[in-house]
């Protein structure tokens, strides 16, 4: 029996362990960066919303025109068979459409590639360590870099091009702080290294709605921000109105509501989670265990 | 004998063909497209300034701060033992520095990854097919898409990210175009996936300066057409002038000098390469043949 407790990949119809998992240094997913993927949560032996995941990831691969031969329910069957393999009862799984290798030798024409699919899954990644979240975290606002504007790369299309996030990690581990937020080149708030951001004013919930992932996560924050009578606004957040928020936190499928207890130079909350944050963060727990939203994983 | 006409790889200090060389799927090299590459050409059994393209991948791995634990003569003695294993005389010859895994189980810090080399050469490959870069080329102008701006990820430093290039492809495959060519911000000429672009007006050569890579072709280029008289500027090239240009011509280490006979609708010197871009095509092929540019390969 392999172990597949580090990990497990979907590659071409076979289940290997992740350490074995490649593709070839002349694929494009590679040299163009050339891919559309996705990341759904497993949460005690449940996919969290799944259909919201593949819904994205679909709408990533048509965007993309690639085809990766494979329908709905066959990536769907290959994820549970994965993850089923892998015994992981949480998990982070990545679904990838990748653009392939170019058979036509010297061709640089994107529809001669070969496009497809494969999958991966790891222990599940908290985006910022649990105990750091229960107190709130740290953000810098990168400084050298803007984030990579929509009529560039489309960030609705979740991808690969962190180059401009890579750069602002830098900066914040230089200045010891946890994770970077990136600025549009208007100045507004935009998002960060798998996460996006939200603003607390009073009763209201704010985060961007341009040049940002629609993550699933800032989804369930602004159903869950809604239940509990918050007023939800998606519009673009200028960075001086975020210096008067209340309360700030990110959303991520690796850890869910992430309460921010500085910015820069600037607490928040007294620098520690304020009552929207916290809240939101045990909330999302709970969701994360409402049958409604799970669907349940066979495992061998 | 293995058979590595197709193409070779060296990893971690082995020779492999090229069909057997991947990086791993969780490697953020891919994940993050967090790579720092370089590709030299090999004309004629030598590298064509080898030198030149070794200083900008090394300038490119430090700006990116990796240690890929090899220096230069390394970096070099990879190459030359990878190619002279080949056999082949007349290749495209990448060398990529990776950010690589993260052995950290959920750690998103970059400076936790074990970056690594490797390198890959296939048979020279031509951007354009010769007989079409003899006849002169046709360039479509990206309308859904600018390129990635320099303060968000830097051009200069050779990297994957061609979401924009690969979208701008897209459109002119849809419009039957061979190439693409992207504009930044402010509406100025920038590059296209794997060239520079220079546009010629009486005897004045003009090419970008900013938001785009430097490539050594273009220096080629630039040291050609001096030497043949022609003033050259390096500075903003707004997309207004190029129409009034009377030649334009592409520069890549993927074909050298090619000339353009029709961008968008508008046709340049009569639908066919003009005189200048003629004469420094010709000059190139002829500089690949000088010794004093030449790292000749010993071959097995
Ligand atoms: C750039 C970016 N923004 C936002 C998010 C959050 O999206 P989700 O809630 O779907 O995980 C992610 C997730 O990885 C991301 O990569
Ligand atoms: C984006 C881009 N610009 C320009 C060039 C031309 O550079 P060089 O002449 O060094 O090949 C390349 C080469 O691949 C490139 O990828």
């Amino acid at each position: 029996m392999t172990d597949l407790s580090q990990g497990a990949a979907w590659m071409g119809g076979r289940i290997i362990p992740i350490s074995e998992a490649s593709i070839g240094v002349t694929d494009w997913g590679l040299t163009h960066s050339d891919i559309a993927y996705d990341v759904v949560p497993v949460w005690a032996g449940a996919f969290f919303r799944l259909e919201d995941y593949l819904d994205r990831f679909l709408a990533s691969v048509a965007a993309q025109r690639m085809n990766i031969l494979m329908d709905r329910s066959e990536v769907q069957g290959a994820l549970q068979a994965m993850v089923g393999a892998s015994g992981l009862r949480d998990a982070y799984v990545a679904m990838v459409a990748a653009r392939g290798p170019n058979p036509v030798p010297g061709s640089r024409d994107p529809r001669d590639c070969q496009n497809h699919f494969y999958a991966w899954c790891v222990p599940y990644v908290h985006i910022v360590k649990p105990d750091q979240a229960d107190r709130g975290t740290t953000v810098w606002i990168a400084k050298s870099v803007r984030r990579i504007p929509r009529d560039s790369v489309d960030p609705k299309v979740k991808n690969y091009h962190w180059g401009d996030f890579t750069s602002g990690l830098y900066e914040a581990k230089d200045q010891e702080f946890e994770t970077t937020l990136l600025l549009d080149h208007e100045g507004n708030v935009t998002e960060g290294p798998g996460f996006n951001v939200f603003a607390v004013f009073g009763n209201r919930v704010v985060t961007s709605d341009h040049g940002v992932l629609h993550g699933i996560t800032r989804r369930t924050v602004l159903e869950m921000a809604a239940a509990q009578g918050f007023a939800v606004e998606t519009r673009p957040l200028p960075l001086e109105e975020l210096w008067a928020a209340d309360e700030v936190f990110l959303s991520s499928s690796g850890g869910g509501v992430i309460p921010v207890a500085q910015v820069d130079e600037r607490r928040f909350s007294n620098g520690a989670p304020g009552p929207a944050a916290r809240t939101l963060r045990q909330t999302y727990f709970e969701w994360l265990e409402e049958p409604r939203l799970r669907s349940p994983i066979r495992y061998d």
